[in-house]
C-alpha cells in the first residue's frame, strides 16, 4: 500500500482543499522514547513492530512556516540557511510534500530548530510533526490529532510521537494500512521528572537507524525476543508513571535501551553506536548509581547518553557537564 | 542431584582405589569458546543449556602433581606459591578433591599454570581438567575420556572441553543427572589458524562469569533467543571448520560472543564486561577488516579480546602488541 493511498483515506481529495494564501505556523517538540521504536513491520508506512513510548521535549523541537512559492520548486530554510536542492534533506522533505501538494504547488519551508544538533536528539521527529500540522493549518483541513499523528507516521516514525507535550504512546496497530498506528498523550504529568543530555562525541553517526533497524531484523536472532520485551516494559513504564515510581521508571528505560543495543549488537554485520567514551558515560552512570544516587540512562541510535533524574542538584555534582533539557 | 552421586556412578566404590605412592601428574590446555557456554540448567551439576565448541591453545595449560600430603590438610602450590587456606581458591579446589578422596586422605597438589594471569584465559577450565586427569592417574581408575570430561564439569562447565587440544564439542545433554553432557573432540584440524590475545586491561572482573550467566538467565528477556543462536552458530561453525572457510568461523564466532554479551548488557542490573578500551579495540578491528583485512574477535567474561585470523604477518602490522598464541 502507497503512502498517498492512505493520505487519501484521511484527507479525502485534495483538490478540495486550496492553500493559505497566509503563511501557516506549527510548532512540535522532539521526544525520548523511554520504551523504543525499533524495527519496523512495514518500510514504507512505517509501521513499527511494536508499540512504544516517549517523553517530549517541551522547549526543544522544530516550528515549521509554510507559504507558497513563488518559483516552481520546494525552498527549505533551516535556522536561517538554505538547505541544498541536491541534499538528502531536501530530497526527502520534497518526497513527504509531494503527498499533499496540489498539481505545481511549490512551497517555501522555513524550519527553526532548536533541536542541539549532532546530539542524537531526534529532529527529524520534531520536523515531521511540525510539518504535518503545518500543512493541516496551511490547507484548513481540520484533521483529529490521531489522523495527523498517522500523517507525521508517514514522514518518519517517531514523528507520530511528537505532536504532544509529556508522555506519548505510539500504538502498534495490527492493520495492514496502519489507520490504527498512531500515537496518544497520557493523561498523567510529571514535573520533577529530569532529563539531561549527557554528550560524549559530536562524530556523524556511521549507520542510519532506519539502516540499523533494519538490519537487526534481518539478521539479529535475539531481535526475536524484543517485542516480549517491550510488551513487558511498556507495562511496567506505565505503571511507574502512573505510581510515580523513579526508579521503576528509570530501571525499565535504561535496561530498554540497553536490549535494543544489544539487538544491534547480534546482528551481522555488527552495529554499535558505543564509543568508547560512551562506555566510559554509562559507567559513570552506573558508579554514581552505586554511590547511592537515583539516576539511569537512555541511549539512541547515536553515542551520547540521555540521563534521567529526579534531584537536580545532586545530578549536577555527579555530571557537572551535562545540558539540561525541561520536559516539562 | 548431588555431584558426589555422579562420582559414584562413574567410578564405582571409591573405596575400591588406592591412590599411588608416587605423585602422577597431568597436563591439560586451556580453551576459548568459538561458540559460548553461557547458562546453567542446573547449577550443582554445571549443566549448560545449549552446547558449545572451542578451541583449545595447544601450549597455555595447567600441569599438576598430586601426591600424598604428610599433613591432615589440602596444600595447593601454584606456580611455586602456596594457595592461602582461607583463600576462595583453596576452598573450592578442596571441595572438588572432596568428591573423591578416601578418608583421611590429604592431597600435595603442585599445579604449574602457563596461562596468563588476568587475561581472560579460562584458567579454571584447564585447572580442573588437569586435575581430573592426574585423579585418573593417581587412582588409576582408568576412566574413559567421556567420563573424565564429565568429573572435569563438575569442577568447572568449560573444563568438560579441556581434555583435548583441536575442536572441541560439548554436548549440552538432556538428561537431568548430566551423564549425556560431556566433550568430544572434532576430527579436523586447523594449523593455519592463529589466535591473538589483546590485552586491553589487566583489571579484576567485577562479577564472575558463574554470576553473570545466573543472572542473565534469571532476568534478561533476550536470553530466551539465546538457544536458537547457538543452534545456528553451532551448525554454521561446524561446516565452516569442515570447509576452511575461515571468514565462516571468525564471523560466527564473534557474532555469536557479541550475542552473549548482549544478553547480559539485557539483563538487570545490566552486566558488561566492555570496557571504554574494548570498545576500541573492537572497533580496531572493524576498521581493519573494512580494509580487507581478514581479522575476527571474540570476548569472554573479561574486557580483553581474542584475536582469530590466518595470515600472521598481515596481523602484526595491524596489531603489533597482541601476544600470539599457536592453538595447534
Amino acid at each position: 500500500m502507497k503512502k498517498s493511498a492512505i493520505v487519501e483515506k484521511i484527507i479525502g481529495n485534495l483538490s478540495q482543499y486550496s492553500p493559505s494564501q497566509n503563511p501557516a505556523t506549527a510548532y512540535a517538540p522532539t521526544n525520548i522514547a523511554l520504551v523504543k521504536y525499533w524495527g519496523k513491520r512495514n518500510q514504507e508506512l512505517n509501521l513499527p513492530v511494536t508499540s512504544s513510548l516517549s517523553i517530549s521535549l517541551a522547549d526543544k523541537g522544530a516550528e515549521t512556516t509554510l507559504s507558497i512559492s513563488s518559483i516552481k520548486q520546494d525552498v527549505f530554510i533551516l535556522n536561517g540557511k538554505l538547505v541544498p536542492a541536491t541534499s538528502s534533506f531536501h530530497r526527502r522533505l520534497s518526497l513527504y510534500l509531494d503527498l499533499f501538494r496540489p498539481n505545481n504547488l511549490f512551497l517555501d519551508v522555513n524550519i527553526v530548530s532548536t533541536v542541539p544538533i549532532a546530539a542524537g536528539l531526534a529532529s527529524s521527529a520534531c520536523g515531521f510533526a511540525a510539518m504535518a500540522l503545518a500543512l493541516d493549518k496551511f490547507f484548513s483541513w481540520q484533521l483529529s490529532s490521531q489522523q495527523l499523528s498517522i500523517l507525521a507516521r508517514l514522514g518518519s516514525g517517531s514523528a507520530s510521537r511528537s505532536l504532544w507535550s509529556g508522555f506519548v504512546e505510539w500504538h502498534a496497530g495490527v492493520r495492514e494500512d496502519g489507520m490504527d498506528s498512531y500515537a496518544e498523550p497520557l493523561h498523567e504529568k510529571w514535573p520533577e521528572l529530569g532529563v539531561g543530555l549527557m554528550m560524549v562525541s559530536e562524530s556523524e553517526k556511521s549507520i542510519s537507524s532506519r539502516e540499523a533497524m533494519q538490519l537487526t531484523i534481518e539478521t539479529s536472532e535475539l531481535y526475536k525476543s524484543w517485542p516480549q520485551k517491550v510488551e513487558h516494559d511498556l507495562k511496567t513504564l506505565k505503571q511507574a508513571i502512573q505510581e510515580k515510581n523513579f526508579d521503576l521508571l528509570g530501571k525499565t528505560a535504561e535496561s530498554n535501551a540497553l536490549a535494543m543495543h544489544a539487538t544491534m549488537l547480534s546482528a551481522w554485520p555488527p552495529v554499535s553506536y558505543c564509543f568508547p567514551e560512551t562506555i566510559a558515560a554509562m559507567r559513570r552512570v552506573w558508579q554514581a548509581r552505586a554511590d547511592g544516587l537515583s539516576v539511569y540512562f537512555t541511549q539512541d541510535a547515536g553515542p551520547n547518553l540521555k540521563l534521567l533524574f529526579i534531584d537536580q542538584d545532586a545530578i549536577r555534582q555527579y555530571f557537572p557537564e551535562i545540558e539540561e533539557i525541561r520536559p516539562w
